[in-house]
């Protein structure tokens, strides 16, 4: 292994196992895993999620070239403070958190000799743990960095390179505040939302009574609640805004049903349904059974 | 074809292209097409989606054992009336609209001598029309009957039996009413979330930033105007209470989020996820790419 470069994914959760799984043969990279219970790493190289795998963060991080953070956001900011150096000066620090303001903030505490690139592969499913982690996770999925003003290109490269390896549909550059702001929208509002409607009085009277629409909307509900807590808490001024307005926008829709006047609700209903169309998204998120 | 017995599809459409497709082959049953269009009768004979297709009601409906509704709710009830005398005594009418309160009502206009049953099976995609439509799409789907007091034993059994050709995962029988208050809420609201959300104001500035709960959360905003239209027209009372629910459920959640207390949100997201759980639907609706 002397010469080989290596990528230590840190967690091998739902996340991390599937970007690791997914990044096996990746260039001449070796994968190594990084994790805490000797049962996950048994399960990751009997399963063969990783090439290597440790308990011991300093057997592989002073070596790596890579070391991607795969917890939750409030771990992977105090990964980086307790090994902050011990990695690899030109290292590449990366993650995979669904907040980016948070991480870049605490990324700030790595010193200058190691880079940092936010990285938010946006793929997931409402399960969690490696035994749920499958290597094509992130196909067609959006690949979103956030790099650092002082970011090498040679690292914005790879991971544009590494994105492309797991079968992303596109790699998204921008900032991090700008990724919050939109995944309130895009992320943090549709799980807020499947949570909120499985609080209605008549869930359990409604077995026998849902279709699809009902299955795909609240099939986030059952959130890994850690995670969700932290991913809320540290984005909490924009999602409020983005709750604020779902709930105008429904409320506008129950006065048109209460009005009674169906041209109006009509007119109201095409407007929305023509704004669908038009964000034409490339590809459904699923398939129909 | 003296002896063969007869299922008349009216309106290949979506639902009803999708339905006579399945029930090719059922029992000693023909399927027999009724459309208002030549390009409709030519689609459906040359993509094997009925076994006869005519554009004249009338030389089928009073051979027709099993008339089947497949148009919008009020499409239902004005063909009910407009063919009150037309049907074959002894014969079965049935329908497939999202809502049945209405439609029960509208069947009174039958003479006794015909029987109706209300069905609902309850499946569907974002999208209309015959060139849609596909055989299986009542796989695994609810198939829920509102049979009336007088409907026979022998009509509701052969109902169960085609929606066990279809392949749906039970036969749900209920009321009318009964049937509208949940849908309101397991299929209506989704729809209105969706619409809803896709009012955002950030709807257009996301593209690149969705994953797979933006797409199963806004899937069915793109809808069918004219039907959702009268759906949530003719049950407006029941849906205006859910979408009131929903908007105090949010609200909840926005405060919880507001208030910055991440113990009290987490409780608030396990109680949540843990319904969601509890709920244990048979299934999910998609598959994940």
């Amino acid at each position: 292994m002397a010469q080989q470069k290596i990528i230590a994914v840190v967690g091998l959760g739902l996340i991390g196992g599937s970007l690791a799984a997914g990044l096996r043969g990746f260039e001449d990279y070796k994968i190594v895993g990084v994790v805490r219970r000797q049962e996950t790493a048994d399960y990751a190289l009997s399963h063969g999620v990783v090439d290597e795998v440790t308990l011991d963060p300093m057997s592989v991080l002073p070596q790596a070239d890579v070391v991607w953070l795969c917890m939750n956001p409030q771990g992977i900011v105090d990964y980086m403070a307790k090994y902050a150096h011990v990695f690899q000066p030109g290292a590449l620090v990366t993650d995979v958190g669904g907040i980016k303001t948070a991480i870049m903030e605490g990324a700030k505490v790595l010193p200058p000799e190691v880079d940092f690139i936010g990285c938010h592969p946006m793929a997931g499913t409402e399960f969690s743990g490696i035994e749920h982690s499958f290597p094509t996770m992130f196909q067609r999925a959006h690949f979103i960095l956030t790099p650092r003003q002082e970011s090498t290109q040679s690292h914005i490269a790879l991971l544009r390179r590494c994105g492309a390896y797991l079968g992303c549909s596109d790699i998204v550059m921008t900032t991090p505040e700008r990724h919050d702001d939109i995944i309130a929208y895009t992320s943090q509002l549709m799980h807020i939302m499947a949570v909120a409607v499985c609080d209605d009085e008549d869930l359990f009277q409604c077995r026998g009574f849902e279709g699809g629409s009902f299955r795909d909307c609240t099939r986030v509900a059952a959130l890994d609640v850690p995670l969700w807590t932290q991913l809320f808490s540290m984005n909490a001024p924009a999602l409020s805004r983005v709750i604020q307005r779902l709930e105008d926008n429904l409320h506008a829709y129950r006065l048109a049903v209460e009005a009674g006047d169906a041209a109006a609700l009509s007119d109201k209903l095409t407007y929305s349904a023509d704004r669908k169309r038009q964000m034409n998204l490339p590809g459904p998120g699923q398939v129909m059974l």
